[in-house]
């Protein structure tokens, strides 16, 4: 039992929480960079809240506001030409895992020149970023707990993380009243997102006592309080819950990485721009059911907090789980066709070669591709 | 349930991990000051061992091995001293909890001027510190997972934590193997140590869900592995187990804080130089019975763990698990009189307010007094 363990996050968690963004970030600079979505936290009004909270502290800020789904390195490069221009000096991340992904990419790469997938392949290795606060207005990614920032190369289709400690974010604030205008069908895939982390993590072959404490409780709270706030977007203690549980599915991956099911995940969402949580749905299962026997403690664990009995039936407690918040889905369903097997399973031995380490079971290309094609 | 949760000293656990002190002492300096006891790591040969990986890094050192068992503020200075005479930049903190402690207020005086008591009682704000690296030998006070240095004054007798994040290690070596060499009789009143903060942590009013899940896990790692290192100091697994809840102690009072039996003892150290475990040991289950109904469910939760069967016999599963370890003792075998408690009751409800204040039962003056004459 060796490891190490390092997360210098400070962690701002609670409702209206977020009424302290303004000073967290006049702590770390003068001109921050707000990367934000498209529409949703100018609808919810959050925007204009937290421009209001900086100008309350004399921080300026310019708005980036073209981070898409899957965020692409090319997306990155924009924000980091608009922070040269104006001179940020700290970076704000203000909505889902893809508006964080991008505003710790985009912190990392206004230090350091060059193609970020050669950072990204560890090629090259980065030092230094700007100072990064990060606000998840989902709860499922995580990306406020760790040092992971998912990107698309739009040319290649690789979709895979930067990683590096100095992307952690200085601060992040969870604030479970900022997740509670999110559409239901987004909840259900983002809060499998955030159980799909800790159950992976927990089952890592590089886990470790904390991250194993970590996600079995984060698993614990997302079984009771998912689906509870599926049914009654009221329920301000389970979004707690919830929000609390994603955040711990963040630093889990973090120490103990993902395993097979976002591995084989990404060859599919770089490819067809599915929503991940789905993708993750329909191949959980089925790399379960394969998996089980080779680390039955852990999966029985799992498969008890989800309502099964044991190892041997976790992959149908999950199938329960995901038909309690309407996410039962296949590939297929979602685009991905039988042509398309061939270059994902590649593209998984290639780009996800760690979380296929990490995997309690070593799959090998034959064994990706036969879970692919039952996936469909 | 708002918090706020931030702990930056990068954990490094293993057995054999202490092989990277040298490396890790000279990322942040070039001159180190060892802060070490007068006689353990002598005749363990750490100190030599600690000695050579420095000297391979070529970091400089100095030893200052005047720590006494309660660490006084005066042996503070004295450290402080030698770093102005030496030009020590980076402070090593090589022992025991009053090692550790000394090494963190030596670190944090060395920047600081002026008497300590006025940061300690909170007069004077420090804001900086050396960077620390702590080394423990003793799986008890867990000083190096938070922001405490426990010293005692003197001339008051006030015995009392200087807390700030300033003294948090950059980095702590946590390594089974060292702390095998202890004596049966230290170990069992380190490890009680251990145990009482993780079960104040647990059941304080300013406790929160990553340090109540810290808590519990680090209360189930003693009871089940302290005995069994007690009685069989081979088995280094669990050693492993031991060390990790003893780090996970220290970090959960660093967030969660201490409750009364700490908050109690703390006089009596402070007065007769007692044993800090022992002191613990005569305080913790008469306060526990006065409080079990505060806080049934958490009582419970300990109580369960410990072979009892609810909250109602909390204290007697701890006076058993107490037998086990050959630490069954009152305050009156430590040397504590009845002429004394009078000084004691004053001294706590001054020096250990906060203490008091997070516990789940509020005493008053004449209630903790009581608890001194029936501890006698």
């Amino acid at each position: 039992m060796n490891f190490s363990y390092c997360l210098p996050v400070n962690l701002l968690f609670g409702r209206g929480e977020i009424s302290k963004v303004g000073k967290e970030v006049a702590r770390y600079g003068k001109k921050v960079l707000i990367v934000t979505g498209k529409n949703s936290t100018k609808k919810t009004g959050l925007l204009d809240r937290t421009v209001n909270l900086l100008e309350e502290e004399k921080v300026k800020y310019e708005v980036f506001d073209k981070v898409e789904q899957n965020p692409l390195t090319t997306t990155v490069y924009e924000g980091v030409h608009i922070i040269k221009e104006t001179g940020c000096d700290v970076v704000l991340g203000l909505g889902g895992g893809s508006i964080m992904d991008a505003a710790k990419s985009i912190a990392f790469s206004a230090k350091n020149d060059g193609d970020i997938s050669e950072y990204i392949f560890g090629i090259k290795q980065g030092n230094e970023a700007l100072p990064i606060v990060l606000v998840p207005t989902t709860c499922g990614t995580g990306s406020e707990g760790n040092c992971f920032s998912v990107l698309t190369n739009p040319e290649t289709k690789d979709k895979k993380s930067l990683r590096t400690n100095v992307i952690i974010a200085k601060t992040s604030i969870i604030d479970p009243e900022l997740m509670t205008t999110m559409p239901r069908n987004i909840l259900a895939s983002v809060g499998f997102d955030a159980l799909a982390h800790n159950m992976e993590a927990y089952v890592s072959k590089i886990g470790q006592p904390l991250s194993d404490m970590q996600a079995l409780y984060g698993i614990k709270l997302l079984a009771e309080h998912l689906p509870k706030i599926y049914n009654n977007p009221e329920n301000l203690e389970s979004w707690e819950k919830v929000s609390l549980a994603s955040t711990l599915g963040g630093m889990v991956i973090g120490v103990a990485g993902v395993t097979a099911p976002h591995g084989m995940e990404h060859p599919a969402s770089g490819l067809y721009d599915i929503v991940h949580g789905k993708g993750l749905a329909a191949l959980t299962p089925i790399i379960v059911e394969d998996s089980w026997r080779f680390s039955s403690e852990k999966y029985k664990d799992i498969s008890k907090i989800l309502g099964g009995s044991g190892a041997e039936d976790c992959s149908e407690a999950i199938i329960e789980f995901l038909k309690k918040i309407d996410l039962k889905v296949t590939l297929g369903e979602l685009g991905v066709k039988e042509k398309d097997v061939e270059w994902m399973a590649e593209n998984c031995m290639k780009v996800s070669r760690p979380s296929i380490i990490n995997h309690p079971r070593k799959f090998n290309f034959e064994e990706v591709k036969e879970i692919y094609y039952r996936a469909l």
